[in-house]
């Protein structure tokens, strides 16, 4: 599985990188914007694992398809989508670095310090919204440059369209969420993942391949399903690196899901079963914008002492068992290779390190 | 002119409000953010001209078309494209109010002020952005639907897809300008307009109605040409009217632009032929949060010294020469009917009052 993402990788940067070249002189036309645009998308883009991408290939060529290369377009069209909204999202969320490196907009802020613009935070925000609106409408061009039948190419576009609707409104929730004292219950938050990170990250690109290969709607919502299930334990496996892991392999500073006072499972556990002071002191270190390692590591301690960890594994183990018997249950007849990278994958989302 | 475009805005209303309804159950199923923003979007885009998508229906009637229903589809499309940009725009610029009411991200601050979430004005702009993405994925999911031919659609659509990346850029420039101390020169304001507000405004909606009525390349080329030129003049006037109009029918405070530092052809004819004293007040006054009436009052005192709108309406003037000539210029055999409407369409860029 994972030397098959790599390769898809690789050939999802040179679809990029030859796309981004063919609009250059276009953009170039309008002005100087757009060729620097270009360079720092293709940077940003690349800079990430880019599975979501890497997974259109990976149900095409699953169920054996005949569109290799529109498999790869589309996957870097999902890219795309992805650096989007991890822009807007950045920028929603005040983060100022993505991947160990400063965040998209925060290079456009930088810009605007050296120029000596007028207040160069918001200008660097107003560039990076622009920027992540432009990431979309070239995925949206790869999209609808696709040599594919029309009918599957209206059929993955409306596919694509209506996912990203959904992801929108998840991510709607997310942001009053994060600005909300109040908790949520566990069930929201899974609600929350089933759309935010399952059906995005891993239904709609299992579709997108699916749908390229020709497959019927019945396989496609057999993945979707899966991908689902996926989504929300790679989700649960996020949030448990934000706070355990080493912040070089993260990329973002320990502790930043504090800091935004992000509803996660491990949060809305410990809030449940902790009390008294501590819970006090707990509700003035979530969302406080700047914790001092003194302040993470009491939120360290008190998960350890509520046996947080164990309760969301349990939760984990209940999804990964689901997950299970849906690829169990797919048709008979599906490649043993293919069936045996897709368990890799999930046990990947259950037990990744980084 | 004007019934025809009164009566394909009642259309576009019609096919919007139909479309949300039809969306609105699986939004639904997600959140109730779905639905809200659903109604939110429908209230924004309706309460504009909609000058846009009728300009789609008018040159596909214009030219015979078959297809109107598909027309008036990609219309609200272009509507709901429009009111991506200006969501984002009213964000990027500080833009409290958008046509007499509060701009949509500014609502969302008072939906977040009465639940009283953590920063409220940030967190307005941040479901601001989301709802602004949303509008953009419900156009493509409009585009991606249309019933119409398979080449059709995909002409359609990488039409969109690279004037909207076009009009991004030129956003950027735009933002960068607005943040900038520096002027910038007449002409490089005109390249500007032509991006942003012509090759948008008019030669998009334009090429949409062709390649949706059949017509070829040459054709399209023809109105993207006379689109820009159209735009120019749309974009002189809109700066216009933004120093001199009726507050109450511009739907937005006069003396904004200057607020914003914005560098129409008036501020740059203005600073061009202003000098001492005059000039470096004037250089306080743009740029200031703030404006007070007597700094208005000033600016326009100025303007009205150095005859600085008889300077852009000589500009105009040049502009609408290149139109008529481009009309003038259209295949023969074209409606009578048709061309009066095209030359009032002209005639209303040039001299609206609103």
């Amino acid at each position: 599985m994972f030397a098959y993402m790599q390769a898809v990788k690789t050939r999802l940067i040179h679809y990029l990188e030859e796309y981004f070249a063919a609009l250059g002189p276009g953009f170039g036309a309008v002005n100087s914007w757009g060729p620097d645009a270009l360079e720092r998308l293709l940077d940003y883009t690349g800079g990430g694992k880019m599975i979501r991408g890497g997974l259109v290939s990976f149900t095409h060529d699953m169920y054996g398809g005949s569109f290799p290369e529109a498999a790869a377009a589309a996957g870097a069209a999902m890219e795309l989508f992805q650096s989007a909204f991890l822009i807007h999202d950045d920028i929603m969320d005040r983060d100022e670095t993505r991947r160990g490196k400063p965040a998209l907009h925060a290079g456009y802020a930088a810009l605007a310090r050296e120029a000596r613009l007028h207040d160069p935070a918001h200008t660097g925000e107003a560039l990076g919204i622009c920027a992540g609106d432009l990431a979309l409408f070239i995925a949206f061009d790869i999209l609808s440059g696709l040599r594919v039948d029309g009918g599957v190419k209206s059929r993955l576009l409306s596919r694509f369209c209506r996912e990203l609707e959904y992801v929108g409104l998840a991510q709607m929730a997310d942001v009053y969420q994060g600005a909300s004292e109040s908790g949520l219950a566990p069930e929201n938050i899974l609600a929350l993942y089933r759309y935010k990170t399952g059906r995005y990250t891993f239904s709609l690109p299992f579709a997108a391949g699916l749908i390229l290969a020709g497959r019927d709607e019945a396989l496609v919502n057999q993945f979707v399903l899966l991908g689902e299930k996926m989504g929300v334990l790679f989700q649960i496996k996020d949030d448990e690196l934000g706070l355990w892991a080493d912040e070089k392999k993260l990329g973002k500073p320990v502790g930043s899901d504090i800091a935004e006072n992000k509803k996660t499972l491990y949060r809305e556990i410990l809030f449940n079963r902790a009390g008294g002071d501590a819970k006090k002191k707990l509700e003035t270190i979530f969302g406080k914008p700047l914790p001092a390692p003194g302040d993470i590591a009491f939120v360290l301690e008190q998960m350890q002492a509520h046996n947080v960890r164990a309760k969301a594994a349990e939760t984990s183990a209940a999804f990964y068992r689901e997950a299970q018997a849906l690829i169990a249950g797919l048709p008979p007849g599906t490649s043993p290779v293919w069936m045996q990278r897709l368990r890799e994958l999930l046990d990947y989302n259950m037990n990744r390190g980084n």
